[in-house]
C-alpha cells in the first residue's frame, strides 16, 4: 500500500522566505492569511490528505465507478462520506468570496492545499477541482442570481460542477460542436446533444450536479463564433431553493478507461434539458475559457502532485530494498545486501523527480500569486503584468508538468523493479493516472501551439519580454555571489537558448506558420526548464541567505544540493531542444499523408 | 479495434539491400534461406500474425487470466487454438537445429518474424518466446538425454518453457535465492521453495510445462557462486515419453498488473519437486544467462515491436480525424475540417516513433546476424568478433529498445487525444504492455551498468573499439558522398560525443566507481543512439544506391526522409546525454540515504 506525507514544510519554505508572501499583505485577504494561519491550514490539509483522502486511492482505482440500469452511478466506496467531509470542512471555498460563503484566502493558499489532495487521490480531486472550475467561470460570467442560486450550495459541497465541452467528433476543434440549444418563451432554453469525456458527470456524491454545457444556438453563426455556455443543472431547482423535478440529461454510459477510475467519465445526453445562458450569445467560448484557464493550471498540478507522491514511495522503497551492494563495497555488512539508495543510478533517478517537483511546486504558487495580484491588485499596471505572466505560463504549466509528472511517475515505478507493475503496491496506479493530464484540458500538444502561437506574439510580445527581463535581472543581481554561481551560470546559459529559440521563431515562423507547429513542442519544454530553473535560483538565494544568517538545517542542506543536481542534470536539455526548434519544419512537413 | 500489419517490406529491404544476407551464404541454414524462402516465411509470418494473433489483443487484455481453486490457470479466449496452430506451423523451431524437429534457418529470420508476432499480441508471444528461450539454455548445457526428452516437444508447441529466478526477496540479486535442491539417490534432486513473477508459469496451452529454475543445493557457498540450473517438468514423463504423475509444483497465486494480461504471472510453489541438474553444479547462473541473454534481445524486441503497432494505429488515426485547420489554411475545404495529418506537431510526433522503430528493426537484424555469425561461423576469430558485437549491443539493445518503445507507445496514444485514454481503441493497453519491458529480464538501469561496467571494460575495450572503429569507417567511406552527407555528418559528430563520454569514463571511473553508476543510464542512451544513427547510415547508402541505380519508389523515398528526421530531431540528444555524464557522480552521491 503507497503512503504520503504532505510537503507542508516545502510550502511553508516557498510561501515565507521565497516569495516571502507577508509582502502582499495588501492584496484583499492576503492580512487574514498570517504565518500561523498559513499553517493552520496547510496542516489541517495535510491531515485531511493523508487520513482520510490517500486511503481510499488505490481502493477507489480498484472498485471504479459502476453505472447502473436506470443511469445512476455508484462512486467507490468511502468516497461519499469524504466528499461530504471535503463540503463540512470549507476546503471548496477557500480562496472564494465571503458572499456566497467562501473565506476569501488567496488563491496560492488554496492551490497549495490542491497538490495535497491530488497527490492524495487524483481521481477524488477531480470531483471538486471541476466543481471549482465552474464556480471560476459563474463568478466571473453568470448572472447575480446563476450566481446567488448555485455558487453557496457548490462551495458547501452539497452539489458539485462539471464542464460540458467534448462532443464524439470533436474535441480539440470546439467550431464542429453539434449540440443545439433553442430558445423558450421564459428565457430558457432547450438543450440537446450528447457530450463525452464529462469527468463527474454523474456520481453518488452530490445532490445535485450543475452542469456548464457549450451549445450552439439556433441560427447562431458556424464555427466557434456560435458557441454559447449554458448552466444546466441535473435538478430542476424551485423557486424557494428546494430540488425540484429531474432535468432532461442523463448519463448513456461511462468509460472505460486507463486510469482515474475513481472518477466517473460519463458520455451525457441531453434531451431537451433546460438551461441558462451564462454570459452573452455567442460568447460562450470565451466564457468556457475562464473556467478551461483555472482548469489548466489545476491539471498542471495534477502532474506534480503524481510526480511527489510517487516520489516519496519511491524514496521510501528504496530506502527499504535490500539488493546487491554498493559500487564502493558493502555499505551494510550485516545485512545480506545494501539498500538500492546506494546505487547512483536510483539516487539519480530520484533526484531527477524530486528537483522537479520542488520547482515545479514553486512555479504553481509563482503563477498563483501571479493570479492573486491579477485579480485583486488595485494597481492596474500591476494586474496587468502579473496576468501577462499568468498567461504565460498558464500552458507551460500544463504541458511541461503534466508531460514531466507522467515521466516521473514511470521512472518512480521503475525503481520498485517487478513490483512496481503489481497493482498492490500501487505505483503502476500512479503512471495510469498521470497519463490523463497529458491529454485532457487540451492535449498538451495545443498547449504548446497556444504558447507560440497565441502567448509568445500576444500584445508585441509584452510578456514574454517581461519575464526573460525578470530572469536576466535575477541572473545579473545575483551572478557575483559564489554560492549562487552553480545556479546562475547554468540559467543563464539555458536562458541565452530559449531567447535565441524565440528569435529564430520570430525570424523564421511569421512567413512560414509550419516553423512555429514543428517547434511547440521543443520550445514549450524548453521554456518549462528555464522556468524551472529560475525558480531553482529563487530557492537557492532563499536557501542560501538562510544558511548565511546561521540556520544549518539538514533541510536547507538538501535543497541546495537538489537544486544543483537540476542544474547540472536536467537543465542541460535545452540545448538540444534547442537545435530541434532550428531544425525547422522542412523534413517534418515534406512527406504526403498517406506516406504515413 | 486496433489493426496491424506487420512491415514485410521493410524486413526485406533490411535483408536484402542494407545487410545484404546473400553474402552469408556459406553459414549453415543460409543457402537454404534464399529471397524466396524469405519472402514466403515472412508473408505467412504476417498473415498469421495479422489474422490470428492480433484478434486476440485486446480481447485478451480484457479477459485475462483466471486461476481456479485447484491451481489451474485459463487463458484468454482463443489463446489455446492459436498456440495449437503456432506449434503445428513450425514457427517455434524455425532456427532451431533439424536434429530435434527445427528448421536450422537463420535466427535472423526467426527475429524478424517474433517482431511480428509480438506485435500482433505480446502478452501471448510470451508463452512461446520463453519457451525458446528455455530450448536455447538446454540446447547449450542440457544433457543429450535432456535434449531429446524436451525440446523436440518444446518446439512442436506441446510443451511449454519458462524461466524460474526471482523470489520475493530476490530480484536483481540472485546471490540472495533460497530456493533448495537436496540431490537424490538416483541423482535426481528434490526442489523447495517459492518464486514469484513467472511467465506463463502455470497455463492451460500445454500438456506440459518445462521450467528452468535456479536453485542452491544444500551445502553449495554463499551468494552467485552457490547456484545451480535445474529442469523441471510441471508433470513427469515416463521412460516411454508419455505424461506421468504431476511433479510437486503448483501456481499459488497469479499477479493482478498492470499490462501483459493475457500472459499468466505465477507464484509458483516448489514443494519437494522432482528436478534434474543442467549443466554443472554451482554454475547455474553461467547456464541461465544463456538464456537470459537470448531473451534480453526478445525483449527489446518487445520494445520495437509495440512502438510499431502503436505507430501504424497513431498514424491511420491521424490522417483520418478530422480537427481544425492546417496553419497555412485549410486543406481540404470541402470537409468540416482538416485530417490532424496537416499539422507539424503530428507529424513531428509520428516522425519520432517511425524513424526509432525502422533503425531500431535495423539494429535487432543487425545484432541477429552477428549472433548467427558468432554460432555458424567457422573462423574463430569471425566468430569472436561476431560474439564482441551481440554482447556489447545486448544490453542497449535490451534498455533503449524497451525505454523509447515505451515512450513511443506513450506519444502515440497522444495522437488519439481523449480517445487514446480509452480501453476499446486499445492504444492504451500498448502502454501498458510495452511498459514490462523495461523492467523484467534485468530492469533497464541494470542494462545500463552491464554496459558501462562490464561490456565496455571487457578484453581491454575490444569489442567497443571494434564498434567505434566501424562507424568511423563507414563515416569515412561515405562522407565525401553529397547524398549521405546530411547522414554521416551528425553521425560523426554524435559518434564524438559517444568517445567522448567514453573516454570520460575511462579516466573517471576507474577510481571512482559511482562516476560510472551516475553515468550508466545516459550513457547507454548515448551508445543506443549512435547506433540507431549508424543503422540510418547504412539505410541512407542502401536507399540512396538503390535510387541511383534507378528506382524511383516512394517507400526509399519515405525511407530516406525518416532517416533525415531522425538525424536532424533524435539524435542532437547525444549532446545533453553526454553533458550529465560529464556533470560527474558527486552532487548525485552528497546526500545522506535518509535525506530522500
Amino acid at each position: 500500500m503507497p503512503s504520503y506525507q504532505a510537503p507542508v514544510q516545502d510550502v511553508s519554505f516557498l510561501l515565507d522566505d521565497v516569495f516571502q508572501i507577508d509582502r502582499y499583505d495588501n492584496l484583499p485577504g492576503f492580512s487574514d492569511a498570517t504565518r500561523d494561519v498559513r499553517e493552520a491550514i496547510l496542516s489541517e490539509a495535510a491531515k485531511f490528505s493523508e487520513e482520510v483522502l490517500q486511503p481510499l486511492n488505490l481502493s477507489g482505482d480498484q472498485e471504479g465507478c459502476t453505472r447502473h440500469d436506470d443511469g445512476r452511478v455508484t462512486t467507490p466506496k468511502g468516497f461519499k462520506d469524504a466528499f461530504k467531509q471535503l463540503g463540512e470542512g470549507g476546503w471548496l471555498g477557500l480562496a472564494a468570496p465571503s458572499e456566497f460563503g467562501g473565506q476569501d484566502l488567496p488563491s496560492t493558499l488554496a492551490r497549495a492545499v490542491g497538490e495535497f489532495m491530488t497527490s492524495a487521490n487524483m481521481a477524488f480531486s477531480m470531483y471538486h477541482g471541476l466543481t471549482q472550475g465552474a464556480v471560476a467561470a459563474l463568478l466571473v460570467h453568470g448572472s447575480p442570481e446563476q450566481q446567488k442560486t448555485f455558487v453557496p450550495k457548490m462551495l458547501a459541497g452539497e452539489w458539485a460542477g462539471t464542464m460540458n465541452l467534448t462532443e464524439p467528433h470533436c474535441g480539440t476543434d470546439l467550431g464542429l460542436l453539434r449540440t443545439k440549444a433553442v430558445k423558450q418563451a421564459d428565457g430558457s432554453y432547450k438543450i440537446s446533444g450528447t457530450k463525452i469525456f464529462i469527468s463527474g458527470g454523474e456520481q453518488d456524491l452530490t445532490d445535485n450536479i450543475i452542469h456548464l454545457v457549450i451549445a450552439r444556438i439556433e441560427g447562431a453563426p458556424a464555427g466557434t463564433k456560435g458557441i454559447s455556455l449554458f448552466v444546466v443543472p441535473k435538478v430542476l431547482i424551485n423557486a424557494d431553493g428546494s430540488l425540484g423535478e429531474r432535468n432532461g440529461v442523463s448519463c448513456g454510459s461511462i468509460e472505460h478507461k486507463m486510469g482515474i477510475h475513481g472518477n466517473s467519465t460519463c458520455v451525457l445526453n441531453y434531451d431537451n434539458a433546460t438551461g441558462w445562458l451564462v454570459g452573452e450569445e455567442n460568447k460562450g467560448l470565451a466564457a468556457m475559457f475562464v473556467m478551461m484557464n483555472e482548469a489548466r493550471l489545476g491539471v498542471g498540478l495534477q502532474g506534480l502532485a503524481v510526480s511527489e507522491v510517487a516520489y516519496q514511495n519511491a524514496a521510501a522503497y528504496a530506502r527499504e530494498r535490500l539488493q546487491g551492494r554498493a559500487l564502493t563495497g558493502a555499505k551494510d555488512k550485516d545485512k545480506p545486501a545494501d539498500p538500492i539508495i546506494v546505487h547512483p543510478d536510483i539516487r539519480r533517478t530520484l533526484l531527477t523527480i524530486r528537483s522537479f517537483n520542488e520547482a515545479a511546486r514553486a512555479l504553481a504558487l509563482w503563477a498563483s500569486l501571479k493570479s492573486d495580484v491579477a485579480h485583486r491588485a488595485t494597481d492596474a499596471k500591476e494586474r496587468q503584468a502579473a496576468d501577462d505572466a499568468l498567461g504565460l505560463l498558464t500552458p507551460v504549466i500544463k504541458g511541461v508538468f503534466t508531460d514531466t509528472g507522467f515521466a516521473n511517475a514511470v521512472a518512480a515505478q521503475q525503481v520498485f523493479g517487478g513490483h512496481g507493475y503489481i497493482v498492490e503496491h500501487g505505483m503502476e496506479q500512479f503512471v495510469r493516472d498521470a497519463r490523463i493530464a497529458m491529454i485532457y484540458e487540451g492535449a498538451n500538444g495545443i498547449q504548446a501551439l497556444d504558447l507560440v502561437g497565441r502567448k509568445l506574439p500576444k500584445d508585441g510580445g509584452r510578456a514574454v519580454m517581461a519575464f526573460f527581463g525578470e530572469i536576466a535581472a535575477f541572473a545579473k543581481d545575483n551572478g557575483g555571489e559564489e554560492a549562487l554561481k552553480p545556479f546562475v551560470t547554468p540559467l543563464s546559459n539555458s536562458l541565452g537558448h530559449l531567447q535565441q529559440a524565440t528569435m529564430w521563431l520570430m525570424q523564421n515562423a511569421m512567413a512560414k506558420p509550419d516553423n512555429a507547429g514543428a517547434a511547440s513542442t521543443d520550445y514549450m519544454h524548453l521554456f518549462g526548464l528555464v522556468a524551472l530553473g529560475y525558480m531553482w535560483g529563487l530557492m537557492a538565494k532563499a536557501a542560501a541567505d538562510k544558511v548565511a544568517a546561521g540556520d544549518s538545517s539538514d533541510y536547507l542542506k538538501t535543497k541546495l544540493v537538489t537544486g544543483r543536481f537540476f542544474m547540472e542534470r536536467v537543465l542541460p536539455a535545452t540545448a538540444t531542444h534547442l537545435a530541434r526548434i532550428q531544425a525547422g519544419a522542412d523534413t517534418v512537413m515534406e512527406l504526403p499523408a498517406e506516406a504515413f
